[in-house]
């Protein structure tokens, strides 16, 4: 029988709408058109205005025949036209590949041909990079592209596409009737994976998702309204964790940077009284370590979230002195950037730095409407003990978590199985719910039936004086299942023998942690930096162990 | 062809999970345990406490076999029980039905048949009226009667019920493995409308909405963490407009309060430095109109929400005088309480308050995450003119609207069709989108072809020295299709005749807007004190017009 609660009650157009980012700018434009959304240089832009250059890409793009799931990729700093983008595509129905601006041409064209961009816009820093790109592209099929000029861009550049982004935008219709997406599950976004391990996965992100993390950034940080953002975050990195999205349901302003440097970020912050940025640790620890006389006059109090790594006491401490208040999160591309928070608590003001700093390290506790986050056991999928101790996988489950992988589903059920995201990170779980993670899961090295964290190896190898860069893999070894192959590169004129570093991890490790193998020369690293694991694997192989 | 955006990307329980403000109390027990949820008189309760009992709740209903879609009704003052049910019903699977504890027996008879309630939840101080509705109660299918025993109570009452509250929790299992409901779409609440003609109508709520709402609260307040909330508002209004959802979004405080006067209200600021509050006009009034002494040491910066009707000038000033910040916020029942905001600009402070007044008397603009707000033509459904003078009528549409009315299609229909929810009350738009409501559009009269609104014509009654009261509605006429009738009770020992009345109208409204009828005598009111205009346009066709 059906319930009364069930019967004559039907969703239909006055009561149910599909969730979407987009409604976030066409309120704000409503409810405060004269309030101030872009900062770009001397450029001072109303949210008003915004809405409308939106609404013209928007309909520039429909005229140019790219609509409904059509991808626009965008190769492009944070600079309006990358806010703009962030609107302007999903009103015509497109899904926005927003393109790391640092990959080599041959990585770009490989997304470009995966993605099937119909459109790409460019910024002139980036022109000559995507014009090899599009040499090497691989599809015949049309595909517009829009250069942007920026006055605030000083190198040399060249013009690589049919139309200019203002000439583009000047053809496209300011009353642009757009429609929500017919499903609040259709795709948003396609944000590669930067991958270290053959071709990157294409990460596809829905209006659902989009619009739940923009919020949750909002509960976390306790983000009012007309707050005063700083683009630090590069908006390719999973739309910078859908800020583009945050600021516009707040009203607030997007204070735009094309280049991440401690000078600008302090006068930025000064002449605009910002409120919010967000960055990996390089980012803050370039400001703490900046000269004392560049940070006078910048605003108090103002906030900060820091994902990419953990921050280290040193920072935590720095960030205090200078009166600002910083975040931990943590996440991934997949989870649309940070889906959980290191959430503090009141008490742990009254620690001391070491304390607040191991606290603070941690990776925390899931996003506000992310469904659950929980450290599991993968082979019985059961929740590890609070112990700090027992490992398991960080899993994620909920709105927060992509739609899966584009044209890949042999790799989306496998991120999915068993009903969680398995993020391939391994960590602990205290008491408190709270979850550290101890290394990646790929990087664990099972020897003797103990589990090694490479990620401890390399930090015992990287406290010797002489090592730069330092990396464990797992080699094969017919007794002990696995033992752990170290990779270093020497700062330069160092000079060390592979039984001085055995002897110094002996010094600071178990027996049976202590690299087998020890092997000096430079470490393969991806354009963006990561350091190859897979290609060291394969060299671990054929590496000859040291008798320890 | 389907796009390569909807190819093998489903949804999947790693990826989606149903909206519901459930998961907010699990997630704020979890992150923030030892944080106090709930204070009554000496009482002082944790989330994790809270959170506990909600299970026990949840467990014990299940236990008695109340479970999906099954209907518990709840007849409480602002205690921690009613905080509770707002949780530990729908982890049931139940459907909160939160009866307003000043109606008659007859009237909850009503609603416990009408909404098939299994289980009724009871205060001591309505156990009267309750234990009343049950004998005049028609259905003869089981009924859990549950005792709330309240040592703040210190009236007359009698045990009704087959089991006390505690004794009930205590039978129910504190680590009960709730699910979240199958569908968000599915009913969480059912809130009867008041009714001024005929039966209440029921209207459901479901988990989406009310999920949405919850987060719309804590974005137009900017809401912070750990904010303190005082129940001023009874929760048996459009579920407290959704807070108790809220404030455990916000890991808050709820300050419960069985009486709402102000020296309890004064009182409960001091104790536990509330920050925020809700009420209609009266509750502010009252705050305004207390003696300085009672104000002394009040936490400044309280922030204050108005609903029922625009804040006058004077009422502005006096919480500005009190340091409150009040918004103005608007909705009915079947948008979850509040649906817009007039939101308010930073160049508003400067103006004198008069021209505040004004502007914050205004309804104002969609709520957040509502889709659209608008105020229509009712019979093109075409926007007015945001002239503030064409009047329409204001509609809703998307996710911040009710399932529908529980067990009539046709009200339902009636309410949504041409796909907007249909207000009823009329309004004007101005330049700056925001809107102001001039009359009920069934309180409207026509008068050869002019519309007349009765309640400015009610306005003007009110000026007059004699009038206590004042209501005026349509009377048919056969020469001018309407005329306006006005039913009015004077103040006691207050003379005056209806030719009076007709020339003090004359004076201040155009001819064609003076009421041809004049009728003296107490007006028919509602349990809530509304007056029952329903009764007075039956009354007013055997009225005796007078010749003006």
């Amino acid at each position: 029988m059906i319930s009364i609660f069930d019967q004559d009650l039907p969703r239909v157009e006055a009561n149910f709408a599909p969730m979407s980012p987009l409604t976030f700018i066409e309120r704000t434009a409503e409810v405060y058109p004269d309030r101030l959304a872009v900062v770009h240089g001397s450029l001072r832009q109303t949210w008003e205005d915004t809405y409308a250059r939106c609404r013209r890409l928007a309909s520039a793009l429909q005229r140019a025949g790219i609509g409904k799931n059509d991808t626009v990729a965008v190769v492009l700093p944070n600079t309006p036209p990358m806010v703009e983008a962030h609107f302007g595509a999903p009103m015509a129905g497109a899904v926005l590949n927003a393109i790391n601006t640092r990959l080599d041409a041959e990585t770009i064209a490989f997304m470009l041909d995966h993605g099937e961009a119909k459109a790409v816009i460019v910024d002139p820093e980036f022109s000559l990079s995507v014009k090899k790109a599009l040499a090497l592209r691989k599809a015949t099929t049309p595909l517009l592209v829009i250069d942007v000029e920026d006055g605030l861009f000083t190198g040399g550049s060249e013009r690589i596409g049919s139309v200019t982004y203002e000439d583009l935008l000047a053809g496209g219709d300011a009353e642009f009737k757009w429609d929500l997406p017919g499903d609040e599950w259709d795709a948003i976004a396609l944000n590669y994976t930067s991958g270290t391990t053959g071709n990157p996965k294409g990460v596809v992100y829905h209006h659902r998702g989009a619009a739940l993390n923009a919020i949750s950034n909002v509960l976390e940080w306790d983000m009012p309204k007309h707050a005063v953002y700083l683009w630090t975050l590069p908006m390719f990195h999973c739309n910078g964790w859908c800020f583009p999205w945050t600021v516009a349901a707040r009203a607030g302003v997007n204070v735009c940077l094309r280049r991440v440097e401690a000078q600008a970020i302090f006068d930025a912050m000064r002449d605009h009284r910002v409120t919010h940025y967000c960055g990996a640790p390089i980012v803050h620890g370039m400001l703490v370590n900046a000269p004392a006389a560049m940070k006078e006059g910048v605003p108090a109090g103002v906030k900060a979230m820091v994902a990419g790594a953990a921050p280290p006491a040193s920072m935590i401490e720095g960030m205090e002195q200078m009166g600002f208040d910083l975040t931990h999160v943590y996440g991934l591309t997949e989870v649309y950037g940070p889906a959980t928070v290191c959430a503090k608590h009141e008490a742990w003001d009254a620690l001391d730095i070491g304390e607040r700093a191991r606290l603070n390290a941690r990776q925390g506790v899931r996003y506000h409407l992310e469904r659950d986050v929980r450290v599991l056991d993968p082979e019985t999928m059961q929740p590890v003990a609070q112990d700090g101790e027992t490992m398991g996988e960080i899993m994620f489950k909920g709105n927060i978590a992509m739609k899966g992988y584009l044209k890949n589903p042999t790799a989306t059920a496998e991120a999915f199985k068993g009903g969680w995201f398995h993020s391939g990170d391994l960590a602990v779980q205290y008491a408190d719910g709270y979850f550290k993670i101890k290394d990646r899961s790929k990087d664990i090295i099972i020897s003797g039936g103990e589990n090694i964290s490479s990620i401890e190896v390399e930090d015992v190898l990287y406290r010797h004086p002489a090592v730069l860069a330092a990396a464990v893999v797992a080699k094969a070894d017919a007794k002990w299942g696995e033992t752990p192959c170290a990779f270093l590169e020497l700062k330069a004129g160092a000079e060390v023998t592979a039984e001085d570093i055995v002897a110094h991890c002996k010094q600071h490790l178990a027996g049976f942690k202590v690299p087998r193998t020890v092997v000096f020369g430079e470490l393969p690293k991806t354009s963006t930096g990561k350091i190859q694991k897979f290609e060291l694997r394969a060299r671990a192989g054929s590496a000859q162990a040291i008798d320890i």
